[in-house]
């Protein structure tokens, strides 16, 4: 019989949902929008009904060893979402409890970041892993640290904020409130906005001079830079050197055996990664020199679900 | 019978002996000059006659539970000291098996700013924490990091090098190699150097002036600026901000509980203390808001030996 593992990634907009197994092969996977219901409960109860809905369409047995949900905001020891700027329900959320009213199986909660460094470590590249950084690239920046082959999650679980270190004093204002955040320098956001600051300096023709701001996307700059575009290339150049200067400074703290990026910022390619290694290495402490390694994420497009339902088996094993 | 641990502090001028109970009672004290001998052999042959003698003093049996030794450059890991710029003895020093030759006990070996957490952890303010954060602010700043109750080793042994935060690029010239770093700002010398600075801003009298800048001390500036020297002043509340706001972005990683400042820095009180609380909340995340405790080491004059013998305890408890 299938020992099969549940995970649940929940989007602003869609939230997904999958069956995979240990080794990692998928063996259902569906979507559906995440905000159409008014009540929370509500939304769990469509949960778990896809998950009905999947285990029948296997037609075999299989045994659901539990769920694991990577959400926004989410507070891994609470089990609760808590104040989640993009999601409609507002405050406190207790979605381990309003889950295990459906199902009596073991259920995870953590940040989606937190899911992704669980995800490499049970089916990606991390494998063999005990000490290892995953950074998330989207629309912002996230981070999961393991630390001795664990999620750190600090005091109050929401350890890992990388994104929130202030990397230039009274810069860019950042959705904390706050000034110079990393994350407002190094995501697709950052990157689109380092465009438009590149575009102001550098005054010139560029592909990138056509396109109103709001309508800008990471995608199109490292599109532009790779196609040779020097104001696109100076802003994907600009955003490498601050990640690479930032992953030294957290390398000193923690001490990784590698560093994983993720998200599709990565896809801009050696431009962004060879450039972001050389500030890393150049700004490395001479203890961790030519030690640390750069990677990229192998969590292929269906890394939220994957890291959602990985933590179900690194909880599951570390309890053992 | 008393069970007591050795505590073995190796400092570049001076190795003090201490014989500690799991209470933090100190039974036997002794230092002895770390660099006389041209042999490490002779060195570690030295330390256990002083063991013996310490024993010998006590007039009551004792069980030794095991020798913890808290050195510059030291890995955990490999029980080694890698290349200490201070030490006469070059290279890698096999310090963990050359004590074991001479006693059949566990030896442990950590840095001095490690050996500091797991004294605050074992003996003082930490004793109920699972996570939080020591600061040592002596001759160069070191942290000891604890999450889950446990140590932050990292994948080599030397997590927790937050001295080496790059948080000025281009800064000042630091002992690394490297610029900018946290210590060259926030430290007994980053101090003075700091007070060296003011005196060219202001150029305005002070009891600093009369002092060559080789002459100097952390101390002398904290005497000045509590006694109401602006200049001497000016220099304490910008370390305090540096600091504040370095323990904010660190706070992001790893979650802390509490921080805990250790060392003589500490002795320019609340001038120094409030400002750096002051920055740290102000640049802090919202979600750390309030939540982090900044303290002062509950440790006192002994705790360089009380710390080294903690690793015992420690050690120990986590076997169990």
């Amino acid at each position: 019989m299938n020992k099969l593992a549940v995970g649940i990634d929940i989007g602003g907009t869609n939230t997904s949902i999958g069956l995979i197994n240990r080794e990692g092969k998928i063996f259902y996977e569906h979507a559906i929008p995440t905000q159409i219901r008014e009540h929370f409960e509500d939304f769990v109860a469509d949960l778990y009904r896809e998950i009905k809905l999947g285990i029948e369409q296997l037609n075999e047995p299989c045994q659901i060893a539990g769920i694991g949900i990577g959400a926004p905001n989410a507070n891994y020891y609470s089990g609760c979402i808590e104040d989640a700027a993009n999601l409609r329900w507002k405050g406190i959320i207790d979605l381990v409890s309003l889950f295990k009213k459906h199902i009596d199986a073991p259920v995870f909660l953590t940040n989606d970041a937190n899911a992704a460094a669980i995800g490499e470590m049970i089916y990606g590249g991390a494998k063999q892993m005990n000490d290892f950084i995953v950074v998330t690239l989207g629309t912002g920046l996230g981070s999961g640290i393991v630390v001795n082959g664990k999620l750190l999650y600090g005091h109050d679980g929401f350890a890992g904020e990388m994104g929130h270190i202030i990397v230039e004093p009274n810069g860019r204002l950042c959705g904390c409130g706050r000034k110079g955040c990393l994350e407002t320098y190094v995501s697709a956001t950052g990157l689109v906005r380092t465009a438009a600051e590149q575009l102001a300096n550098f005054n010139m023709p560029s592909s990138l001079n056509a396109t109103p701001f709001n309508q800008l996307t990471s995608k199109q700059v490292a599109d532009a830079a790779n196609s040779g575009d020097e104001v696109a290339k100076a802003a994907v150049l600009k955003t490498a050197k601050i990640l690479g200067e930032a992953l030294a400074d957290v390398s000193v703290i923690t001490s990784p055996k590698a560093i994983f990026l993720f998200g599709g910022l990565t896809k801009a390619g050696a431009l962004l990664i060879d450039e972001v290694k050389h500030h890393m290495e150049k700004n490395m402490l001479y203890l961790f020199k030519s030690k640390i390694q750069l990677l990229i994420s192998e969590l292929g497009d269906n890394a939220a679900i994957m890291g959602a339902s990985a933590l179900v088996w690194a909880e599951l094993e570390n309890q053992q």
